[in-house]
Order: C-alpha cells, then structure tokens, then sequence
C-alpha cells in the first residue's frame, strides 16, 4: 500500500499574501513576518516534526496588474508583493532542520543553465541533499520586460528552449563530475582526478555551454524536480521532465484526467508512470469539530478581501474585472468571464450564475482552488477520497493565516492520517528525493531522463 | 582618531582553496567542509566573537585553465574549482549570528538588475541588514562562454554597462519605495500605500526596467558596495560607487598611491574622500613568538603546490607557464612575464633575476599578496605601518588554512589591536554598513551618488 501513503507540502511563498488575500489582517496570522529568518526557521521546525515532505515555496518576478491596468490593488493588498527571493532563505531553513525539503520556484526564462545549476547545487550541498526546483516558464508580462525581454517569448518556444536548458542541466548536475572524481587525496596531492570531470560541449539552437561544470555533484546531484503545466505542451513537459506534479482544480474529477495524462505521456517515454508524483493544490481549515471547523471557516473569510481576489482572478483571465459590476451576473457581463469561471469552479452548478462577488466569497479562503474544511477526521475523509478519484500522492497545502494553518494541520489533520497508517512513520532518508521515492533514492531514479546523462 | 581604527573582514570562498593552494594537505585544514554549512556557522560565529566586520567572499564562475591551456591542474589543486554559490550560504550565518557583515562577490556581466536587486534585497531582509556586494565586472573567457557570451565584452564596455547596472539598482533600491511605503494598516485593510511606491521608468542603451521594484527596502536598502578595480576606468568606477575598495600589492608603497588615487577621484565626484574605505589583501600567519610564526609559516609551506600557484601565477598573466622550465630565469624565457613579475612582486629587489619555482616560493602561502608573519605585537605593528603608509582602514585577510588562519588571528593579533585601542570596542549597530561607519549609518551616506535617487 506504498502507494497510498499521503504525502503533504506546505505550499508557503516570501511574501505576506500567496492565495487568501486579506487574512494577513486576521488577528492571528503572523505574515508580516515574511522577510524575518525566524518564521522560516520555525516554520521548517514545525513542519519537519509533524513529518512533512517539504516547504514549497510559489515565487513570481512580477506583479499582478491586469485588475485597473496597474498593481495599486496588488500592492494594497499585498498580493504576492512584495515578494523576496526564495533561495535566499534554504541554508537558515536547512542549517535548523534535518530532513524537510525545500522546493523553490525558479522561471527558467530568465535564467542562464551553467549559473543556475551551480546556484542549486550549491543550496543542495548546504542543505544536505534537499533541494526540490518547481520549473516555471512564466506567464507575466510584467516580469518579461524589467528582464531584459521586451515580450514574452511564444508559449511554444518557451516550452522548446526549456527542453533544451534541461538538457544542459543534465549535463551539468549528472553527466559533468563522475561520482568519483572528488578524491582528496593528501598524499598525491589530488583533490580531484580531472580525468574524471568532462566537458559538456553542449550546442544548441538557445545554449552554448562548452566546458565542465564548475561544482561537484550534490548528494541529489539533479534537484528533485516539480512542474504544473497544463497546456499539452506543458503537460509533455512535466511528463518527460517532473517527478512531482501540483495540480490544481475544485474536484478530484477534475484533476484525475490530467494526472491520468501526465503518466500516460510519463510511460509512453518509458518512465514508471507512478513514479510521477501527483499533488494537488488545497487549502486546510481544521479544528475539532466539524462544526468548530466551519465556524473557524466562516470566521476566517470575514476577513477575506474583494479586491485581493480580483486582483488574482483577472490575472489568468486577461481580463481587467475592476470595470464590471461586482453583482451583475458575468454571463451578462462577458462571456469569457463567464466561460473561464465555468471551466474554474467545476464543481458548481453549471447552470449556476457567477457574479465578481460570487467569486470573490469562493477565493476568499483558498482562492480558486479547493478547501477542506472540518474535524481531522472529514479532512482526512476527503483527502482519501480524493486520493482515490485522482490517484494523487498528496497535497500541497496552502495557508489561510501563518502560520495557524499549518498548526492546525500538524495539531488536527496529521495525527488522524497517522491513526489511519497514511503517512510513513518517520522521515526514510536524509535528502528531499528519499522523502518521496523512500530509502536510498537520494538520485534521479534510473527510468528519469536524466538519468542517461550520468557516467557514474 | 576613528580614522585609525583598524577594520578586519575574513576573506573566504565557498571552495577548498582561495589563494594558498596545496594547503588542503595540511593536516589541521578543513578546506573540504567548503560545502557543509556547518563550517560557515562555526566560522562566522568566531569571527563575530572577535568583532570582525565581516566575512568576505571571493567568486568566480569560470575555470582557471591558462596553465597548460585546460583545467586539469586547477581541478587537481582545488584552486578556486569546485565552487559553490557564496550567496546560498548568506542566511544560514545569519541566523547563527547578530552583527557580523557578509560581503558577496557577484559579477554583474551575468545578471539582469531586477532580479539581482531582488536577490540582494532578499539578503538584506533575511539578514537584517548585514548583506555587502562586491561588484565585479569579471575577467575570464572560462566564464563568458559558458554563460551566453561567445567573448567578452570590451573592458570599457563592460564598465559602461556596469555604470547602468548600477543606475538601475540605485533607482529600485532607493527611489522606487518610499520609506513609509509600507504601512500594514490592517483597519483600513492597505499593506502598502500604492502611491508610494514608483515606477523606475529607466530605459537606457543596455537595459530597460520601467516598473516598480517588486520587493520591499530592506535594512541597508543598498548593500554595503565593495570594488577592486585596478584600471583607470576601473578606478573611476570604484570611485563613483564604492564604500570600500580592497587593493592589492606586496608593499604598502604600492598600494597608498592607488588608494589615494580613488579617493582623489571620489571627492572629485563631490564624495568624502575618507569616506571610500580601503582594505589591503594580506595573509597572516601568527604564532606566541617570531620564532614560532616563522617555523609555522615554513611548515606551511612545506605543503605549498608548485602547480596551484602557477595556475593562479597564469591566469592573470595570460601565458602558458606550463611551457617553462621551472628554473630557468623568467628574463631568458619570456620578457612579459619577467615584467609582469617584476610589477608583481615589487618589493623584491629590482636586480633579482626569479624563476617560476620562485614564484611558487613566494606564491605557496598567500598567493602574489603580502604575508604578515610574527607575534601579534610584530604583526600589528606591520599592519600600522601598512596604515599608515598607505592610508588604509584595515585589513581583508586571506587563510593559509581553515580555520587555522582565522583561529590564530583571533587568539593572537586581535587582543594585540584591542589593546592598542586599534578596534571598535564592540559593534556600532546592527547592519554591515554600521560596521564600517559607525552606529546610525545603516543606509548610504548622503554623499554617495546611489543616494540622489533616494525619496524618503
């Protein structure tokens, strides 16, 4: 029954607002204290005691500005700016933790393979071998032209020059050093024999990286590697490259096509198709009771906010929301509103009438995905039950308030998944990758794609 | 007197060897824990123990690969391969420690501005404002063709670019959030005031970045601005934007006219002259006696590498030394390279006629820098004189071994400082910049030229 164990993520971000807009104004949440060392320390603590996977951290470079035009409601609310980078915060995370991993978000668009390689296997090395990359290509328009881009290249084009900065990667993390080419030989005087460390002499139609790496390989050498594309572009990326997926929809009815895709594509590569990991996207209200719970609930969205929501709604939507009545019905309004909100909350009516402010009651907690509400004993129901209709490994947990939602994960949610035998009872390894593959798979798994770049 | 004060910062790399190469061999080195993070913990806790300003971290992304026209004998040394990402190390030695600064070696050729200035912003947060930058321009082909550049930019260019490098970095670090941009009025539901917060609007021949800085000032809001720039226009660009230049030269007559020279530029600029702080690079090898530093410093050398230092020797000189007969004298083999030697090390006697096993003599500890050998009292009164010729304001100090070298400085030369009141009797403050200019100065001084972009 390996594999339905329950794996869960934090899903976390260096900014005061990821998803719930407005709840940093909740008497509890503690999310001014984003850029302080110490929530993150304490938070990987946390986590790491109650047995998570890791801490998964979102990160774009630009705001969010289709709502009025401009990023005024994104900055009022603080929806996801400001924001700090990430990777910043992997050695204070690591030096206080053995065995959680930490995912970063990383655009490949904007980055150089040969410095980028050594930027995460350097956070490998001080980590102990667990670090995870959330491969994104970029959506926004508004991180493409303070970066050097005047516009974003074609979807296309982007999924291809991906393709090709992975291969690089290989190369670099798995095929440059051979395993044994660091000996620190004192009475030789080698530190390290250069017959073993080979130049990669890649050549391609978007990099030239002729020479070897200028890092030793990392206990995990490749971090553990996650996407969530959803185009069929993007899905053949996260096929042929992923050993996580995060998935987003409102019902597991939703989700279990496209992780069905995502293995089917994996296998017709050759991969294991389970060993493409499948987690989706939920936010956690959890108290003793079921009751206590929907209260918790009801009291948290009071302190939603109207705007935060449309801010992140118009942003996938293209569509500047702010000039539409917030009660007109959007089937009046705009049709591609109305579709897209359709398509988003697919577990509604589909006869139901959304207006903005529909919507924005749905986003407040959780924003456009799912939230599980109740006893440790219903969140654990619905997880089950999700597992089972999507054929999911697990979640990745979004907050509501920090770090209260974690805390009442770890205090409701994890004893009763214990209770049931669903999580493993202790950490397998000591690197990211064992925590999901288990005992002795600190590297890319033999059928990864990856893997054929490595010399041994 | 505070201008007499003498400042030490530890200069460090995340790689078994900076400048002593072979002394990996030493049987009380640690060089190979440059990858555990407990090693830099450990290391910054020390120095802060002993009031250092900060530990300094050197930088390069490409091989040394002029001797013999490959790598193989840098990969076999250690020297300066493998290296890790210095950055990446930042927030785990901030966290174990209050005061002490971590300058970072970052070479600009490779960056895009608005993710840099975010990186370095993240630091500064995670550290509570201990984070410094020293700006390099970088000079090796190694790195340039592996990082999206089939050559190097021409030198000047190169500073050209670098000059709006740092235009767009001053515009968002400085003038894009006002200082009260951030409000977290949880009544009025604002995190920040969008009207405080600028587009930068900058569009210039290099770069275009016309919005607002996506994270939010941190302590420093620029990080304290190291240089090294030896040319005229690397001078003038020391002198327009750096606090501290650390300059190199055997002796202190070598260095006082360069130094006097970027602060005759900066106060042409309208700077404070003294307030461009000088560092000269120096070794230390200090022991309870003469007698016992002096056997120390052979033993040392007992385990210099010929061919480590004649990597680092053929670097900068740009010839293949590999071709050489070790002892025949430079003047019959190769006019530059005598030349370059005699500019070099031009505390020798003029007349002497070296070879390249001495050149690997002198280099075996401490590379082509000085080396201050002695009791604590000899070696504080070396760096006086050091002071005083040349103007300085302390010391950045590379290691023999690790942390061997550290560990003596702190039991030998720094009592001797303290008890010539030649160190700060504790930290000023809580920021780097603190560190370097007194309590109070957590942000630039207001006659820096990053400091006209500032809005308050």
């Amino acid at each position: 029954m390996a594999e339905r164990l329950i794996h869960l993520n934090a899903f976390e971000n260096a900014s005061p607002v990821n998803i719930s807009s407005g709840l940093w104004r909740h008497p509890e949440d503690q999310s001014h204290r984003y850029k302080d060392v110490r929530y993150w320390i304490e938070l990987a603590q946390m986590l790491e005691g109650a047995g998570f996977d890791s801490i998964f951290m979102a990160d774009v470079l630009g705001m969010l500005d289709v709502y009025q035009g401009k990023p005024d409601a994104a900055l009022r609310t603080a929806t996801q700016v400001p924001i700090n980078d990430p990777t910043t915060l992997v050695s204070a995370m690591a030096a206080a933790t053995r065995h959680i991993g930490f995912a970063m978000t990383v655009s490949l668009t904007y980055e150089q393979p040969y410095a980028f390689a050594r930027t995460m296997t350097s956070l490998d090395h001080v980590s102990g071998g667990r670090v995870g990359w959330n491969i994104v290509t970029s959506y926004l328009d508004s991180a493409a032209r303070n970066l050097g881009r005047a516009e974003q290249m074609s979807h296309d084009e982007r999924y291809d020059r991906g393709d090709e900065f992975m291969e690089v990667l290989y190369k670099l993390w798995e095929g440059s050093w051979e395993d044994d080419a660091v000996v620190i030989d004192k009475a030789r005087g080698v530190y390290v024999d250069p017959a073993k460390v080979h130049p990669i002499r890649h050549q391609g139609p978007y990099f030239s990286v002729p020479d070897a790496f200028i890092a030793e390989p990392s206990p995990q050498r490749t971090p553990v590697l996650f996407q969530a594309g959803s185009s069929a572009r993007g899905q053949q990326f996260a096929a042929t490259h992923a050993e996580g997926v995060f998935v987003h929809g409102t019902r597991p009815e939703v989700i279990a096509p496209v992780v069905a895709n995502v293995r089917a594509r994996a296998a017709a590569l050759g991969r294991d198709p389970r060993s493409v990991r499948a987690f989706a996207v939920t936010t956690i209200v959890a108290a003793e009771t079921d009751e206590a719970a929907q209260a918790k609930y009801a009291e948290l969205l009071s302190y939603a906010d109207y705007e935060g929501a449309m801010v992140q709604f118009a942003g996938p939507l293209g569509v500047d929301v702010s000039k539409f009545d917030p009660d007109q019905p959007l089937t009046e309004i705009n049709p591609n509103a109305a579709h897209f909100t359709r398509h988003l909350f697919a577990d509604a009516d589909p006869d139901r009438v959304w207006t903005l402010r529909d919507i924005a009651d749905y986003m407040g907690v959780g924003g456009m995905g799912p939230k599980f509400v109740g006893s440790g004993k219903t969140i654990v129901d619905e997880m089950q039950r999700w597992v089972d209709i999507a054929d999911l490994d697990g979640f990745n947990i979004t907050y509501a308030i920090r770090p209260g939602t974690f805390a009442d994960t770890v205090k409701y949610v994890v004893p009763e998944l214990r209770r049931r035998g669903l999580m493993r009872p202790a950490y397998q390894g000591t690197t990211f990758r064992e925590n999901i593959y288990g005992a002795g798979q600190a590297r890319l798994r033999d059928d990864h794609p990856g893997k054929k770049f490595w010399r041994g």
